[in-house]
């Protein structure tokens, strides 16, 4: 693999030195959503790297073959075993330097039964005054979360864009996560 | 190479046999904009493949280090060497075969400096009426067309979603692609 400029291109390319074949890299979607019931939402916290300890709401890599929204209600069932309908797209994040986009959704969780998953060490339901706000796992979560809130209190559901120069969390374990 | 599913993941992947790294592959972002300026909407004849000689507005593949309204106005200098202001976020198409998502913004042109791109064999602008509906590059073009002149008449900014199940174009060559 080498990296060069393909003919009619401008960016330099990973490009097979012995069949000539271009390996193109793209940024990521992470597509999430924050399922709320009876006013609190669904936080996990996280039981991988990167950001061990920290808290999120379901959210993970978007995969061939399904739709975002999709994406979103099997991110939830993984990461807490919770049943969601999702609802309007809340914001994009741009991770400049982790080539990743976040999509965030806002969504609806449908009965009280969720649980833990397998990536997650605890889940469960937070009200808008106990966020742990010190110890959210990336910086993408934040800004959705603090979007998600300021609309709800306005009564409405806008679109919001933000973006990040900085890479996404470091991999380091959190101090003390404070539990919900 | 071979297609085997990670431990603790539940897809297969492209795992290297030598050094047991996984390629992970996830869908791509294509990302466009539709520059209207006094009531006409930009739009290209398509150079080359797939769908060579149908029309499009600008629109690519997402880098890495760039926004999604920096790609798009990216793509109108490259496609028609046009000056645009991004604006809101339009349209979402899920391109299930073809692994895409298509996320298309609303735009300004700046000025009527205009030309043809690398990758184009024409650009025009084009009144509501004049768009020429069957031969357009892709389904996700026609579809953000729709709903931009529908939301422009109803003096609404929406977001539209859509899925696509099949793959995109075919790669042949228009029978008699329509001049604007």
């Amino acid at each position: 693999m080498q990296l060069r400029i393909p003919p009619g291109d401008n960016r330099p390319r990973a490009i097979c030195n012995a069949c000539g074949a271009i390996h193109y890299h793209n940024p990521r979607i992470v597509v999430g959503c924050i399922p709320e019931r009876q006013g609190r939402i669904l936080l996990c916290q996280r039981g991988i790297d990167p950001r061990r300890g920290y808290w999120t709401f379901p959210a993970g890599f978007y995969e061939i073959g399904e739709t975002l929204a999709q994406a979103a209600a099997r991110e939830s069932l993984e990461e807490a075993l919770a049943r969601v309908q999702v609802g309007s797209l809340l914001a994009i994040t741009h991770l400049l330097h982790a080539a990743q986009v976040h999509m965030t959704f806002r969504a609806t969780l449908l009965d009280d039964n969720f649980g833990v998953g397998a990536e997650s060490l605890q889940a469960g339901l937070c009200g808008e005054g106990e966020i742990p706000w010190d110890h959210l796992a990336f910086p993408s979560i934040d800004f959705a979360l603090r979007c998600y809130f300021a609309d709800r209190s306005a009564g409405r559901e806008q679109l919001h864009f933000s973006t990040a120069e900085r890479a996404l969390g470091g991999g380091a374990a959190a101090g003390s996560p404070r539990a919900l």
